[in-house]
């Protein structure tokens, strides 16, 4: 199963495809979708838009896990990212793509068993479990692949439970 | 030239598509895309953007004025409102529709000369200035016909300044 995992962003979208297969996971790509400051938001909405339309073309993920909005942000940040992310949720849902959504502190707390984990052992913690030569950059796009991380360590219980009924 | 006005929201989208040709003034269609609550975000939020897409492709609007988030309202709504906000300004953008946004007060003001006027004031002269036989219902319906009205009022100084160019 192919997981892509999303930090929405106006400016950065962190992206972090995975594949997850009978408890191996391997990462098959990672970056960021970035809009340039001072377009109209609709310029850079439709930008988001058709980046993720190639990333999934490409990808094929089955399932996504994107991060949700983290409250204590200021109101006009958090509507512009909530902007882009309403994008992300329609896009992936248009294009069959399953989706599951994940706060922050829960991302953080599955991924390195601390809900108030900051960057720096996030991006260590992703590194160490997908055993990559160096950590992954920037924050974005670590948050993603983090979030796909997080997604999939709810599968096999999900399948468990399916089984069981 | 055709404009379609539209007052974003989850689960009440308003939309009035009016014609503006030589200062006449006709409404052509109004009415809320609605979605049902309990629905996962991302289903919603592609609803909103097939009945939006099913709107253009009926009307084929020329431009589209959205308004704006109204800041003050709790955070929690205003991010959900945010999201269905990117997902209409995408659709328009992806569609070729040119885009213009507009604060509340902003409507109000030009609209009906109180940037502070009650949704019973913004009714009545959405009718009066389209001679409609009774005030346009709902209120968000009301709301998108008084977003493209303000459009509207907009061209002749926009053409005017064009022309002098």
């Amino acid at each position: 199963m192919k997981i892509i995992g999303i930090d929405p962003g106006t400016a950065t979208t962190g992206f972090g495809v995975i594949e997850f297969e009978r408890g191996h996971i391997k990462l098959l790509d990672y970056g960021c979708i970035e809009t340039k400051a001072g377009l109209p938001p609709h310029v850079r909405l439709q930008q988001i838009a058709e980046d993720l339309e190639y990333l999934v073309k490409k990808w094929k993920p089955d399932e996504a896990a994107v991060e949700e909005i983290f409250f204590s942000k200021n109101v006009k940040t958090a509507i512009s990212v909530a902007q882009a992310r309403g994008v992300i949720l329609e896009r992936l849902s248009s294009k069959g793509v399953q989706i599951s959504e994940y706060k922050p502190n829960e991302i953080k707390e599955t991924v390195c068993g601390d809900g108030a984990a900051d960057k720096k052992s996030l991006q260590k913690m992703v590194q160490l479990l997908l055993k990559l030569e160096k950590k992954p950059h920037p924050d974005d796009a670590a948050d993603a692949i983090a979030a796909a991380l997080c997604h999939a360590s709810r599968i096999p219980l999900r399948e468990a439970i399916k089984n069981q009924e």
